[in-house]
């Protein structure tokens, strides 16, 4: 791999601390209108430091570098995944922390799809994005990348970053990038993450929330995972679903597991088809994964009638996971382990802080 | 169809003012432990009255009628829509107000079902419900349908109904159907309307944000669509999405329609396999509707590069519609209408508040 | 008086629409740190634009105007409000529109205060500030200036105003000026309007809430009220209030008024003293206006037995007056009437919707 | 004292574990409508548990016990603390916890008060109330009751108490009592902790927030303090406030201190007369202790420079206490100790969580 890579070289009279690397994928906040058609499009990162100088000032190291080829954040994909997680291998010695410029779209599955591929991280991982391209007047594209930067940098006492896990910074909330959903499309305030608290809010202070943030992980080298098995698909459960759905969906070829969306706490119709149809895939080796339709709240199977029936078919519950987690999670275990029972047991485990046990 | 009925005498000593006809349906507001293990059942609506004695005091006429068969809303379907809508229908005249007590799982479908069904509405039908049963000391079942009667009851200085629309009220908050999404499955405050604003707050007084609320049809009688055709489908997109999972889901025996969950505005991969997947179907006349996998905000088709090529396939725009909508409106449209593109020119217009222009 | 004025031509190649003038008066937004002891300290305000670039890029012609002497929002005072109502009145003919960058601190006060002295404004001010200085990297200065300009600018169809009332615009929230309230020190999100809705929210685009924005005067031209009354004071109870503390508040000399911070809808303590010495000042033609120390709700004397006797005594009713609204509205009052019976009137009766009848 | 006490067996088969007292004090959860004038007044306890049945379900014993005459709590005054405190001091040997009826219009400065006053509490000391009378059909007085009482009761794993506080339970919130506010003095959801997490939310489950809840003080004995001082005042900061009003109220007789409510992060007009003023009441051995307006931030005193010369001049940082608990925190501190110099330390230094460092 070859990449487009600026160093900039702080113009700040105090000596710099600690170095972060820029990664910019492409999406919102780096494109501009096109000439002809006044259609939106990416353009080339080496505008950003024309149009954000105060990055020039701040007192650490930031080296930017370019996906050679920029892209839609509607268009990632796993290959991508493993390229970034790959850059960061490579550069993991030469720098203290990481930012990613990534389109909102789709920030939420990259950001938890990092997180699972990066084994044993302890250094920050910050994504940010903007919901206004930065060649626009009125623009959240400007904070959302300086605040990024201060997030990554930051350090406690003792030296040590604050943060080494992948997160996702927008609009004053530095969330856990495992736990975030882009919420508003309009919005500046994009992200949230309801069952899990926010790591730090960026206002005249930066407050964080330290009960609530990971702690480092010790002794442990960097682990990159290079291989994701997409044969997953979700299942979206609503009143009138009928067994050709269900069916077709479950028959794919070479279907692994399925994110089913359920009903509130986890529950389904226990209409015999539909608790058949289960119960075969189930013997099929496919695994099925129980998530809420529900932002908020938490997959409890076996709590009501609707969802015993699951449990007792050998669903597997997902707890408070959101949907964007749990397929990427998905992908990141059949791409390591390729027996069904254990692939089980580590979708039902919490392995990054993406669910409560 | 036979049910039973129950009239309540009200005692208060003032005459009585309006009627409202109470339904069960079923769900965890008249759910009770089992005695042999521990597992929550429906219970038999009759016990209601007497979990809930403030009912009797309230200076309206209220008379209970039950499903035969009272079911958990996780098995909630069409064809108990349509029975639904034909009470309402038979029960019309001579009731002045329509509350129904439904599970919380699906109670934004039910609501958005019957708005679609209930064809020039002009009285108020309030779906309510409770995360914790009746049958439990610390519940929210007792409160949710005192106010959900109340606001049933409540009219204007003419004497007419304020609200006559379809509604949920759930923990203090009077919601418009068709807008509404269980966001919390744990939490009491389980509803939300994330692109329209709250119709009433009840607190220490009933607060109504009379701009918002839908003023009456007028002269036009009551209509009910009794056709539901159910060959839809979700299709929710993610970065790693397979050919074999949106080929399988489009090549589904009889489909007519698909609600295709994008990313932001309505976003989703330039991929030439995927829009030739789109294109291919919708020469099918299959119908592709596009909602936003994000609560807030709407689709934009064209915006964006990667919403422009679903535009110009013929993609129809779901603006800011709820999945919930989306799915029931596709089923009534197709049960109302065979002609694709008259079903598409419905689809994409705002036909009970439930979508903005 | 005389200001420093500069002109900006905008380098748009498109024809100019609209002029807005932009009024500098010190606060947070302009303030850089001083080279010797690190204090912040205000700046000269020519350096904005250098700082905004964006600004000569918009579409409209923009004239910038410092006081003479910029202030910290702390340092506010009638004075202040008297001259910043003047320099609309002289400058009403020549602009479209107005911005007045301000600090925070008192924002809310101002706002409501010239909402006051601008008696049949039918063109927009917009008041905005920042929580960090527009001299540090990290900062929100820079999208509130653009948003406030671009809200001041917006024209609907007929090429009117869309705003033609006080507002504040601070971080994505367009709100009405004397219902606004600095609720957070520390956040981004400081302003918050409890008892009205948002005016707009600007996000991707900017969202109006139609029905709640007021209409256009027409016909009356502006007439800006230049006598301020300040012979006003809070007077906020607490459980263990003692008469020494009430009778010296209600026994200033020269007293007209005071704001009586009552708690939840209304009340007070119905100790004799204290409503013998409520009594005892209303008879001494000073008057008591009720404000609640709840943000939300508002006051409805005579509902409990410890708000009827201040009904009983004549105090005024409040309603869900801001305490900020309250006591600015008693210093214009009590500066255009002497007539004690006809300022009470004037207390009671919302003059500019900063009050719910 | 002798007060009506009502033990109540409670009729759950298996055996009780725990007991708690409940004090009723009065407030509008015990509201009836009077027959003769439909104004709403107190009414006799013994109802409570006519109008709650549930409550004789809970596995726990229960002791009620009314003051003799009960108040609105809008006549909350120090000695009804004093009173509280002495019947916890008397009882806590015989009951494992303790919840405390009360109005809502002062609970917020009881909740602070009471947490002063009992040194070493290591029981859990739950105040609720209602916006509407348990006596009205729609009302939140009988689930504020009953999740109180179970809050109250919740032990750990080890069979100590989870909470060992005085907290405020309303609306499914489980809060600290000296950081909360009443916001809200219409809806339901009346109170509010803007600089401290919830300790608790009560849904289909109660979900504590375990890094945030006190732990356990071990070893000490309960100690009650049963002097309180009131010589103390709000000075509210306005633009325009005269030094009539300043120096008037810092001329009280026999006053003590001063809760000097500023702008922003602790911010007062730098007006020579002010500085004056403030500077020559310390010189008297007034404590001025600094609370922002805003209900979130803190005072930083010599950020800006209009706090710097507060600072300088000996002004006391209330940090991101409440304005409820500073007050009530005055008067505990001024009745416990008589030295201004450790009166003002004690002030500064958070002793119940009730502000941050």
């Amino acid at each position: 791999m070859s990449y487009n890579k600026i160093h900039i070289n702080p113009i700040s009279p105090e000596p710099t601390v600690g170095s972060v690397l820029v990664i910019y994928t492409g999406g919102t906040l780096g494109m501009v209108y096109e000439a002809k058609d006044r259609q939106l499009v990416p353009f080339n990162f080496d505008q950003i430091i024309d149009r954000v100088p105060e990055i020039g000032r701040l007192n650490f190291d930031i080296t930017f570098l370019s996906l050679t080829e920029p892209i839609d954040s509607s268009n990632m994909n796993p290959e991508i995944w493993i390229e970034l997680a790959t850059i960061i291998e490579q550069e993991y010695a030469a720098h203290d922390s990481f930012v990613i410029l990534h389109g909102t779209d789709t920030m939420a599955y990259t950001a938890s799809a990092l997180g699972f591929l990066l084994e044993n991280l302890n250094k920050p991982v910050i994504l940010t994005g903007a919901q206004l391209p930065i060649g626009v007047a009125r623009s959240d594209a400007r904070e959302n990348v300086i605040t990024a930067l201060e997030l990554a940098a930051a350090k406690n006492e003792l030296g040590q970053p604050i943060i080494s896990e992948v997160c996702i910074y927008f609009n004053s909330l530095l969330l856990r990038g495992n736990r975030s959903k882009k919420r508003e499309s309009s919005d500046f305030n994009a992200f949230h993450s309801e069952n899990y608290p926010v790591l730090a809010n960026a206002g005249v202070r930066i407050e964080y929330n330290f009960p609530y943030i990971q702690s480092q992980v010790q002794g442990l080298p960097l682990q990159v995972q290079k291989n994701i098995d997409n044969h997953v698909a979700f299942l979206k459960m609503f009143p009138g679903i009928s067994p050709l759905v269900v069916n077709s969906l479950l028959n794919i070829k070479g279907l692994k597991g399925i994110v089913l969306e359920t009903y509130g706490a986890g529950n389904a119709t226990t209409a015999p088809w539909f608790l058949d149809a289960i119960s075969d895939a189930i013997a099929r080796n496919i695994i099925i994964f129980n998530v809420s339709q529900c932002d908020g709240g938490r997959v409890a199977q076996g709590h009501y009638e609707t969802s015993r029936f699951l449990k007792q078919a050998g669903v597997v519950s997902g707890s408070d996971i959101t949907a964007e987690a749990a397929i990427t999670k998905m992908m990141y275990v059949f791409g390591k382990e390729t027996d069904p029972k254990k692939c089980a047991e580590m979708l039902a485990t919490p392995l990054r802080g993406e669910m409560s046990i």
